[in-house]
């Protein structure tokens, strides 16, 4: 277990840690002790018909949920629900590569799905919350697979989902795009197999992993429009090594690649032998399908395909030259759609 | 100089080796005794008005445009045009890295730019075929980069100009893009900086080359659409170990960086002291602006927001899934679509 001061309270708190015993892991071994880092905001009314839970996306933490997603008068709005934010497992909050027990610490953290992380969630609703449903599972990216393999294994506890730009089963292309990621890190003299002392030995690699995510996580739309302008840079460049290269400077190298390996494997069609149609069919909840328009690893495309495999469920795309990076709310057209479909959402009667 | 017997005859002929004399460049120093590569098909006619120049892109040699474009009945067609194929400054036919004389190999090889290639073509052009002008220039990528360079650089000798999926002034975003796949080649331990003893020592680099490529190159659509199982490869991992890592492994890496560093600085409006709206004014040909409807680092938009500019000009989007990387020749439906385009500009009558 080494220490890493960025995943701390200050910068990403207030969050309560839950220790939600041990976890058994699909692909084997288990995460005693495993502990899911958690911010709630609202107040769980006496029905418990009002819960919300936003699962967190790759190298995200509930804090970019609550100041980006979460607010008064906004859909996900703390004065009407009681909304969860759960940080996935290898986060950085939660138990993750750079903070695990003895014998799981760094490269030899156990390898992480989805549906460990969801039934790890599901056990905290449970148990410690009381809850026997959701008003709405909502995520973007790797939240909106965890909102998938919600949807899908407990189809009866779910009654509303969002899935912001991502999909139920990862695509081989996607799966690819994540590779070149990993690459990026473990290709770096200094990540030494997992065994480095600190991020700042790994800062080439972070920094090409950080060049990848501006090669494909904005648009080319984006700035042609000269929106990382507005932004405050006068360049790309230095978009890339001041904004991009600084924002994943400091996080911990296991964790991005236990969640990048976590991600590639997202696939709901686990639960159907391989049948996508079949694991979607399971699906009860009215579900929302919201890609953003320019997504260049989670397009429209990719999305609406699987849209078309749920019953009663609705295609809203985002339209925003954000591209995917539009998740972290640099676009306030894509938060105004967002909270208007959000808003119709949570706003439709379920059975 | 290293020998590389990728670039032969065998490979890549018939090409004749044409000495132009010493090549000052526009970034400094020369290259003394540059030789181009050219393959020609066809016959020049009495009146020397059936020229068509067509310059290669990024790893391609004269050889692909001889398979996928060139033929009997098709736009280029060698019964009617005499059709000059000049393999670009560094693509390992010509002089390059690997081959260059005493004090330029390797790293060593001077900074070549586009219109350091567009003033060796015209010079060939002229002392060797002279030639006063060109019926048509014509390429796809870095091709296309020279072709508007010609354009520009030489207005009077251009009298029609296809620019295929690239840009007059590459993006900032392209930019990025080309410098991943400079890292992903450079950071391998094995290319000692530049002083690899040959490719395979810099494998592993390449090959994240390669996924690069298979990442951006192509398209979610053309994945989705199984088209690499159309080509064979029963899943796209193998698509990118199988045939992606086996088209860059044996290139030298030198050239490859040499070409990418090329790329990156395509820029016409350096003409114009960086008025791009300025530098496009100075054409004179009639001028097809033709990007690839999925393309993801020489979008359409990138190449509407240029034809704008350009007087007389049409924007003639070819509409496939392959992407950029369907300048391969994968598709049919694009090539189809191509010739219609160069047909119907080959018989406007231009000034």
């Amino acid at each position: 277990m080494s220490t890493n001061s960025y995943y701390g309270q200050d910068g990403h708190g207030p969050f309560e840690l839950c220790d939600i015993g041990t976890l058994e892991l699909e692909d084997g071994g288990a995460l005693p002790g495993c502990q899911l880092a958690v911010a709630t905001h609202g107040t769980l009314n006496a029905a418990k018909d009002n819960a919300i839970l936003v699962p967190t996306w790759y190298s995200g933490t509930s804090k970019i949920m609550e100041q980006v997603y979460i607010g008064n008068g906004r859909a996900l709005d703390p004065a009407k629900y009681f909304i969860i934010v759960v940080n996935q497992i290898g986060n950085g909050l939660s138990t993750s590569p750079h903070n695990a027990g003895a014998g799981q610490g760094g490269p030899d953290f156990p390898k992480v799905r989805i549906g460990d992380d969801v039934r790890a969630q599901h056990r905290l609703l449970t148990e410690k919350f009381g809850l026997e449903s959701l008003a709405l599972v909502v995520g973007g990216s790797m939240g909106a697979q965890q909102t998938y393999e919600w949807a899908v294994r407990y189809p009866d506890f779910v009654r509303r989902a969002a899935a912001i730009a991502g999909t139920a089963r990862n695509t081989e292309h996607d799966f690819l795009f994540a590779d070149t990621l990993i690459e990026a890190i473990t290709s770096d003299p200094g990540f030494r197999a997992g065994r480095y002392a600190t991020s700042a030995d790994v800062a080439a690699g972070l920094k090409r992993h950080a060049r990848l995510w501006t090669v494909m996580g904005w648009s080319t739309d984006f700035f042609r429009a000269d929106r990382h302008k507005a932004l405050g840079f006068d360049s790309v460049q230095s978009f890339v090594d001041t904004f991009m290269t600084g924002y994943f400077a400091p996080m911990d190298p296991n964790n991005l690649i236990a969640m990048a390996w976590k991600w590639q494997r997202g696939d709901v069609s686990r639960h159907a032998g391989g049948d996508l149609a079949a694991a979607l069919g399971r699906i009860r909840a009215k579900t929302y399908v919201m890609p953003i328009s320019h997504d260049m690893f989670f397009p429209p495309g990719d999305c609406e395909a699987e849209q078309r495999l749920i019953r009663g469920s609705e295609f809203r795309p985002l339209k925003s030259i954000a591209g995917h990076l539009g998740l972290f709310g640099v676009d306030p057209e894509l938060l105004a759609q967002l909270d208007a479909h959000l808003s119709e959402l949570l706003a439709t009667p379920v059975g």
